[in-house]
């Protein structure tokens, strides 16, 4: 019964996802298969990045969690495993797991990653160009029937890391950055709730726009009003009252976004 | 071996539906879980309500519907779970179960509604603007390992309703209005089958066209053809073959649809 | 734990998709269910058939395939399944399983197509215009569950076939065509690998463009730059390096896909 959750940038038009799940089921029948999402835009390993460390640490003990966002599919990046904390990882090495490390870094937990190259836990032959179907969902099956992490393949300790934009900290606030605008425009920094806790009331200005306060949640503002506030992973966000903040202010990954202690 | 199934509107691009089955199946390993929409419109309960009703009386006795539509999340609204029939449901206290309810009290059927204020049920920390995944998912994942409603918090008896459009009677006919149009562009009225059968042949007009007849089925007139016909869940829709008719017609929800006796 | 699979054209707005797994699940409450692809163009048995038989083969034996693409619904149009190899389909006789059929014949499988006319497996009450919940479903899980093929119907022996687009072999090479665009813009001829070992080194045209030799992989070549090579399914396909060679070229199925030995 263990979870195995999906993340690609396949979409869900062509199948790719759907046969991953059968070679999946083909190994672990009992297996949960949860898709985190299959729309991360084309090679945009940032971005399955920053969906990934949103939810991951949501998931049941033990989760498997399958990564393919995979521009050098075929060439000499590593197959990987990791556990990281009580969560379990499968992709390619080019740094898509960054933000996780960093986060077990931070509490604590232990890291322990394995190139996956023991052939015996892949699919009989293997193609260039979908290891999402020959090499990481079997890899992943396997984990989530109870094969050790450390029978997939050979320690490693230099996983690729992708540098993240850090928010700064001035004198009187921090600036940060656009990261991700969400199906709603709900605009999400890289600012989190920890690092503005000890400035008390804050104004927030982005993309020629100032907002006066922080709010707890959507409904206490009018329909139509610019807020900011924390998301349910504790990333500080602009939204608009039941509208689409990022389309009203045009704002885009890698805006810059202030936030000052009045 | 209980079917959950979820309606939202998030989208299924950032991970919130995904992370809402984590919290599910951490509750409940053997649930089935069955996708209904992610697409519905931003905040749009009307919408959410008419894709359920079209469906859920067709799925499995105690099924548990979890819907989260919800603009008001965060606020004094209540989060509600009810037994309808064999069905259950879970969501924000906003009305959008309300033809549910209405189709109880038509065929009637027990109905029990319950604040599900005790957060025994719930996640250990609730977010201000997630309580997908940490009030209806948890109390879903509870109902479908046995938990019995009233546990779940306090009977009420006023949830909230919504207006939904009537179609009227007239002399010579009916007058609706377009509800829904679905992703081929099937034009979806508030007029049903038992609303028409004693009428004999009909003539259906709208958005400055008129359909001579009822067919049973598409494939009863050419490609091309406008035709009107009853939907696999009874409502009259007006449909293009092999076609779309809500772009022909540059149909709108809220239209005015007339059906006329012969 | 029978694998299950779900191809259609009807989106995932509209909830057509989901009521179909709450169908199966009240017969075959074990059955695991993957989504093959729900955004098949409306209609489009072409493109229903050529993702089928680029996945249905990598799924585990016995699998079920149910096929919902069915513009002749509530017609004289049969329904049907089919034993081909180890895998099973359920679906409407519209051709949609002819390179199933092509490719059972060509490795020397097994194929055995029964008219499902037994009503004992269909749902109670048959719409006249929604058989994937009413037939095809319901069909699909009882084979899932164990009900033999011939007991759901009349054996057949002349299911209906399309014409799939063949490539055709000149003295100096190949030609054939563009049969399908992926999300990442590849494009999909309908020339496969085992058609051109024997060519050696070769050029590929179309659209204008000129590609001077096939590539095992993306990361061959730098970002940009237009490649030809073999899909994970063995098909020839054209792709730009982390671009979108669909748009670029602005290829079209039907397209011409040259291939001349060097």
């Amino acid at each position: 019964m263990t979870v195995i959750t999906l993340t690609t940038d396949f979409g869900t038009r062509d199948g790719n996802v759907g046969v991953m799940k059968g070679v999946i089921w083909g190994i672990a029948p009992d297996a949960n298969i949860a898709d985190i999402s299959h729309d991360i835009a084309p090679q945009n390993i940032h971005q399955a990045a920053f969906v990934l460390t949103r939810h991951v640490f949501n998931f049941p003990e033990d989760t498997v969690h399958v990564v393919v966002v995979d521009p050098g599919v075929g060439t000499e990046r590593r197959p990987i495993a990791a556990q990281v904390g009580s969560q379990r990882f499968v992709g390619p090495d080019n740094g898509v797991f960054t933000p996780m490390f960093q986060t077990a870094e931070k509490e604590g937990w232990p890291v322990r990653v394995i190139h996956t190259d023991n052939p015996k836990y892949w699919r009989g032959e293997i193609s260039h160009v979908f290891h999402g179907r020959d090499v990481f969902a079997p890899v992943g099956a396997h984990l989530a029937i109870g094969v050790p992490l450390d029978k997939l393949g050979t320690p490693i300790h230099d996983p690729v890391r992708i540098p993240l934009p850090q928010p700064k900290r001035k004198e009187t606030g921090v600036i940060g950055e656009v990261i991700h605008i969400d199906r709603f425009g709900n605009i999400f920094s890289n600012i989190r709730r920890d690092e503005l806790v000890d400035l008390g009331d804050v104004e927030v200005s982005l993309c020629g726009a100032t907002i006066n306060s922080l709010v707890q949640t959507f409904g206490e503002r009018a329909p139509g009003e610019l807020i900011a506030l924390y998301s349910s992973t504790d990333d500080l966000i602009i939204a608009e009252v039941n509208g689409d903040a990022g389309k009203r202010l045009n704002a885009k990954v890698g805006d810059e976004i202030k936030v000052v202690a009045k």
